[in-house]
Order: C-alpha cells, then structure tokens, then sequence
C-alpha cells in the first residue's frame, strides 16, 4: 500500500506517543517532534507506511536511547491474552466451525495494536470478532489450499499479545490439518511487534518453528529482512500475514498471501475497499 | 494557553483537512503538507495554537488560491442553524431559568466547530449541553456583573452557524438585562470562523453592534487585531469569549473574561482542567 497524504498527522502522533512510552523528557519529545518534521519532509516518493514508521521509531528509539520503548507494555499485552488463553481453546473445541472460530480468533488479536488506537477491552472485541459478518472472507480459497496437501505455512506475526491468538489458530492448523506453521517474529523491537522473546513468551515456540525476519521494522519490510528469512518467504508454499503493517507492506507485492486483519485505521480500510471496524481475510 | 507538542500532528490535519474543503488537487494537497511541515519545524516558542493555525491556514489559502475554503459550509451550517432558531426561542422561553438556558444554548452552537471534529449532531448537542453539568460554572459571578449596572459587553464570536445559537444569548441579554452587546466577527476568512456576512447572515446585526476584529485568523490574535478593535477590546466593561480558540488566546492574558465553550480538544480540556467534552464557563 502507498503512503496517503493522511498517513502523515499519524506519523507525528505515533512519534509523539513512542517517545512517551519510551519515557522521553519533555526536551526530548520537543526533539523527537522536530526530527520527526524534517524526516518527514524528505521522504522519497514510493515508500510504504510501516517504511517510514520504521524510521519514525528509529528516531524515537536515538533520541530517548529506549533499546525498546514497547518492552513492559509487550510483556503485560502477553500476560493479559494468555490469561484468556484457556477461553480462546474451548471457543475453538466447541465450534461448530473450528477454523473460522481459530481464524476469528487470531484477527480479534489483531486489536493489541499500539500504532493506530491505544485503547481497546480484549474480550469485547473477542465477542464483537466472533459475531461480526467478514467484510472480505476468502476463507474458501484458504480451506481449498489447506485440503491441497499444502504440509507447511508461513505465519508472519504482528504484535505481542496477538501472538496468544495466533498461537490458537497455529495450534488448530497444526492438529487438525496437519500443518506445520513456520512462525515469523521482528528481528528486533520495533512498536509493539512481537519479537522472539515475545513470541515465545506466548508459548509459540512450542508449536511452531519459531524465526525473526531480520528486521527491527514494523510489518514485513523486504528489503530491511535478512536473506535467511527471504529465502522461508520466497519457498513459503503457504503465507498468513497478520495485521496492517504486513498488509501496507506486501499487499501490492504480488505473490499470493492470505491477510488476516482488523481494519483499524480508515486509511487503510479505503485502501482494502471496507468500512473502517472491518474483520478481513483477504487472498491478495 | 501555550502549544502543546500534542497540537502538532493536529495543524498537519487540520492542514490537509482545510486543503480538501477548498478543492485542492492531490498535487496542491502535497503542497500544502509539505509548506505546512517547514512551517512547523520553523515555528518559534511562545506561539499559541491559534497563532500557528493561522499561518497554517494561510498556507492553504496561498497554495489553493481559495479565498474562503469553507464558504458554502459556513452558509450550510447558518441555513441550519436559522432552521432551530424558533425552537431554541422556545427553550429560554419556557425555561426556569433562561439565563442559564441561554448561556447553554450559546455554548451548545459550539459544537459546530470545523477545526478539532468535524461531525456531530447539532439536536442531539443542544439536548445534552441543556443537561449536562457545567464541569466549570462562574454562572454567579456573571449574574452579579450583569447586575451590578454594567450596560454593555464585548462578545468575541467564534463560528458560523454557532452564531444563531449567540443571537438568542444576545436577544435574552438586550431583553432581560438592558445590555447592548458589541458582536465581534473575524476581518477576514479563517476556518469556518464567522465573518461579518456570516453574523448578518444569522441575524446578529439586527440585535447588535456588529464589528469586526481586523484578522484573518482564528480566535483573537490581539497582535493581529485592528486598533478599533483593540480599543473595543481594552474599554469594553464586560468581555465573553465564545469557543475553544478565544480561550487558546485569550487565556493567559490577565484580563477578566469569561470563557463559555466546550472542550472538544483534549489538549484543551487539560489546559482547562477538565475533562473533554465538559461544558465550560469559566472566568479567567
């Protein structure tokens, strides 16, 4: 996905807000803010959201020398959703669609997002998700790849706390489908991304082959992504993605990936074609 | 009131916002976002909101040559305001206290502010600013001013449309308590703050010395302001400010006024000590 012009207040906002988190002094928000208006003013053309967010939270992660603003509010996000993650399990045990309950599941995770909107109640959206019409639902085509004799998945992963869903859903794909889930953390902090230390602190390391992109970026920047992860995605035979930012990165790539997202920010949900709130599982 | 870092990623915007009221092409937008971000990197400290947003907007003016980008909503916004004028009559009519419903009412026209959000429900306001307390109320000593023999009071206006909801305070205040009020309305387009045609428009020169402030710019920029109407501002026994802006200008400023609006912007609402969305009447 491009960057919108309306991509820009969020920028400032977001910058504004990390070095906060980050615990920045008022001197040093002043000084995030500025950096933040003259690297804005000289971004290139061509370059997609998460790409200059990426260097939005490097300046915030300089000025305030926070290796990782995120860190305890990453911690408490995985703490909170795995204290649902028995009621996720029996959601998914008595379905009478387990798939579409786990896929649900994993997009309802998708609300621990701190770019967009800080402030959410989990388990309201967990109900809301469940009951709320796909907006895009290319769930038939997933089924259609699953029944393929597919054998092994990409997962790329979003944030940190999302990860106790996903790890439902990988859960059910592993057990029931037969499907082994390769799972893709951050190379390194980046927002409230899950790294490897988030992922495994959901558990996920214990169902799924457990890798970072290489990259301390939000979504899937492939060129910031060390070969090693390049080479998983290229032979991928199957790839998931979570959330906005790998949608923004890779939705006009043109391999074929399966996003799995809640459209929190409008700019996006225009660019997907749905109204803002929207749950999307969308074959691009 | 000072500028908050958090105004910044508000002017971009409002910035962007106004550009597309005015018709700007996707190439004039680019413009104005990005003269809009040198602007802002270069502003000095000591700058009050409104003082930058006036520079914004003037570059949206400049950039889009629209002389008045938000003339036809301002017009809009008066057609239906004018169209609750005999049920807003009604209300202080039938009221207990029709000083306090006319103090609401003019308060409740707040709302029709374009700057910090853009949609509302006009009805629906004007029901709840009625029953809503006031999170800050120094109704008692302006019912002492008013009774103490001052016969006349300078009534800084804010927006087009909210100025039907001044003219019922200002027909009850002629009325009831023998005031003669000096309306005044910006010297030129800025947001959709009313000038003198959008005062006429309303009615309000049928009811009161309709002047004008000089400026082009939002709220009331003393700086910016005409001699005449500075020196209506300096003499005037008895000063009431509509509206977030005036407060945003006016507020450290050590003279009495009373400040009647709502606090839609949470930075403001801080300011004020409040929280956002309380209605406010406060003197400072």
């Amino acid at each position: 996905m491009k960057t919108y012009l309306d991509c820009y207040p969020c920028f400032v906002r977001q910058a504004l807000e990390a070095a906060r988190y980050a615990g920045a002094t008022q001197a040093q928000q002043r000084q995030v803010l500025d950096q933040v208006l003259d690297l804005l003013r000289q971004t290139e053309d061509g370059l997609t959201p998460p790409a200059i967010g990426d260097r939005v939270h490097g300046v915030v992660r300089r000025v305030t020398r926070a290796g990782d603003p995120y860190h305890a509010l990453k911690q408490q996000a995985t703490r909170e959703a795995l204290a649902l993650y028995p009621r996720l399990k029996a959601l998914v045990r008595e379905s009478k669609d387990p798939l579409d309950t786990a896929l649900r599941l994993s997009i309802a995770g998708n609300i621990i997002d701190l770019g967009p909107a800080p402030k959410y109640d989990l388990w309201e959206v967990v109900e809301r998700v469940l009951e709320q019409p796909f907006a895009i639902d290319d769930q038939d085509e997933l089924r259609d790849a699953l029944r393929s004799g597919t054998d092994s998945a990409l997962l790329l992963g979003d944030n940190a706390g999302e990860t106790v869903f996903d790890r439902v859903l990988v859960e059910f794909l592993n057990q029931v489908h037969d499907l082994q889930i390769v799972y893709a953390a951050k190379g390194g902090p980046s927002l409230n991304d899950a790294t490897l230390e988030d992922a495994r602190a959901a558990g996920l390391d214990r169902v799924a082959s457990l890798i970072h992109n290489g990259a301390d970026a939000p979504g899937t920047i492939l060129a910031r992504c060390s070969p090693a992860f390049r080479k998983a995605f290229d032979t991928a035979p199957l790839i998931l993605a979570k959330g906005q930012a790998n949608y923004e990165c890779l939705s006009d790539l043109g391999c074929e990936i399966y996003f799995l997202l809640q459209c929190k920010c409008p700019v996006i949900a225009a660019d997907v074609g749905v109204p803002q709130g929207s749950t999307v599982l969308a074959r691009r």
